[in-house]
């Protein structure tokens, strides 16, 4: 029998954030009810959890994008560049994706978005 | 000896979009000495001729960024996916890319882009 | 028994935009399968359906936003101004939201979506 | 007699903003003599004291459309959730019109821009 | 006696743009009665009559800001790029100015922007 | 002998922000080899040191765009406001390129931007 898109989802947010349902839940559930399902379904089962690119490269594309849309997504930054660090990129490989990012979003965005990754790096690697 | 920055992104430039440098030039150039010199010098040579992420990679990151942006970006978007293209990425991997962008830069951005895809992919390929 | 989100928003999205699903799946399926249904549940089923705003309610902040994102939307704009129209919404009513928009969006924004809206307003109601 | 929009302004603001006219005079006069009297006019005397809409359906577009424009612009959506409030939206439906905006400015926007309207909420209400 | 913004603006809005806020009324007014003496009062009056900033600095300003915010302004930059031709910029220092914003908005939105002024340069010199 | 972009940039860039180019190495150059010379060599050789615009012009376009794009760019706003203020620009010139931004980045980011000032210029001018 086929999973749904809620299943999938469900089974990839547990892997790389692992109860992430609950905290967006009890977070915003009193306000928005079924949000966080809704959340786990299309990002999770209906997007990330798609066949046809590796999660690898998913990283990739989320990474650049937030870069370039700016500081102001910071802390989903902070997040895909961890996703991105567990889906196999190397941190050269991110700093790499950032930096292209300088042509696409200007030199201040693509700053700020290394400033984050070196942030997420140093949490990674105590030893930095 | 080493190559020069200028000389490494000459030669990618010539690979991936032959005479760009020259129609820089004859364009701009009688406004903006130098530009040519300095698009190739800075997007191929210190960016996409960089070692550390193939180019398969890069183009990946670049159309992610472009749909996120918006649509003010369609003439640069068309050459990113004919790069992509010759840079071995699939159709499908191109549309999951740009799909995935609704999470980021909403889905009128998503669908704008998709369909600048296949405006791409029908110049592509004749029989479709 | 509850209605599925799809469902749902199957239902609302056939009311709004006929035929909408069956085109989107036509247009992209090939490429991304699954993608048409996937907005319907999401866009449809788990947004614009949810109870606790009304559908013009809803309108007026679609407009609000897409004006003040600028003119790269400017295809969804068109649609979501006829949509607004169908919940109820004046055409001085939506000039108010857009104009209101040049506080955020900027002028031009603003202007442009003005001008999106003429054509909207012209196409409706022939006799102006 | 008519009133100018500048009295009109002034007298919304004062309900709405109570001191503002002064505070922005007070901190940038003077480096902009009048900004302060020309962000009443403008702001308040010909745009959210226009006829055709009421404050409510103002503060609906206005909530929408910072939160689709993103984080930068927290200060000001911190602001007008409170009017919101004042003008008679509940919690639910602003965190209705700001979910819906992961539609358009993409599901970061819409976190972040849910983050904020908790903290206005927790400040309205200390019994949360 | 001191001039209103509104005299300020209208006299500054008819030397730069004449029969502009007649036009807007014409094809505003129906729907916004008094937009088109707003924008007068708030752009002409209240913006760029201002003391303190020569005009032709404020048009370096305005496509500057345009340049970057990407080619969805385009009517708006051909504008200002004839204002500022007016108000003493010359072709290349108008060209200087837009492929500086390569480095804050982005290469494309650079290179949209000089195509946009290569037309406002042709229109305005048929010599070309 | 015509000296290399390269140089025209270090010279520039030792003038205006002296040791950027080693502090770029030391920060992000074990991850991203040459990135500092890249930024000096197109920022300050191929941009900021081209003839065609004095320096003063330059930085009235940078801090209208960095203004116009939002609050994510803010440390650069910071460091370009006081590259401004070194290239002759005064406090209230600078306040109102930021200012007439309210027409095309909307009024909270010119607000933001204006905070973002006076932090610069009480930095700079401890009498104040």
């Amino acid at each position: 029998m086929t999973k749904s898109t809620t299943q999938i989802g469900r089974e990839l947010s547990e892997t790389l954030n692992p109860g992430m349902e609950q905290a967006l839940d009890a977070r915003y559930g009193h306000l928005l009810p079924g949000m966080a399902e809704g959340v786990v379904d299309f990002s999770y089962g209906r997007q990330y959890g798609r066949p046809g690119l590796p999660l690898r490269d998913r990283y990739i594309a989320t990474i650049a994008a937030l870069t370039a849309l700016g500081g102001q997504t910071k802390p989903q930054l902070k997040i895909n560049i961890s996703g991105g660090l567990k889906a196999g990129l190397t941190q050269k490989e991110i700093a790499e994706v950032i930096w292209q990012m300088s042509l696409y979003g200007g030199f201040p965005s693509a700053i700020n978005a290394l400033n984050t990754a070196l942030e997420v790096f140093e949490e990674q690697d105590p030893s930095d």
